[in-house]
């Protein structure tokens, strides 16, 4: 996808500020924050929306979250807690179109989420 | 488990309002909603938060997913759009420690998510 932001990211074209990557993911800083700790885990395939993941999709989509665990172990927020939110389309605010599982952490989250 | 809320209703002991079920996933209404469309998606394995998902679980945790696509269809959401959150510990509000992933949609979301 040679015009989706996140995959310019995977190709390195954009350098992100990279707090986690293994072969299948890759974690970098949120640019506009909404916590102290505010990353962004994204699988290297595009893939476009939640409404897009096909039943082959489960692992990678899964691999989000052990991302999202140790990305919490990295920010030292295991303990204290984190938020893990993926918005899909209009009413959500999905503002990049390549799936994206924000990790938010070192301040108390509220209710409702947004 | 025996004393877990999610798992006497994965056994049937508590009856939820079930919108989606399958071999290895549970879906329901939250009993405070926080939209027009709130529903909890767990998996019947009990896993506490995310610091407790291990590699095997990466399948099972992307199945969460896939269960959210599958509510958002039968709830009208996929083209409007719906925003999924999942809780780790204190600071993020957890409240049941079974993993579940919020499926909320039927209205705007707004940023930051709480």
């Amino acid at each position: 996808m040679n015009d989706c932001l996140f995959c310019k990211m995977v190709r390195g074209e954009i350098q992100p500020k990279t707090v986690y990557e293994d072969e299948r993911v890759l974690a970098f800083r949120d640019i506009n924050p909404q916590a102290p700790t505010h990353v962004l885990v994204i699988p290297k395939e595009h893939i476009a929306t939640i409404n897009d993941l096909r039943p082959g999709h489960a692992a990678l989509a899964g691999e989000l979250y052990l991302a999202a665990r140790e990305v919490a172990r990295l920010e030292g927020l295991s303990e204290s807690g984190y938020r893990t939110v993926m918005n899909c389309g209009r009413d959500a605010g999905q503002a990049v179109f390549h799936i994206h599982l924000h990790v938010l952490g070192g301040r108390q989250m509220h209710w409702p989420p947004g």
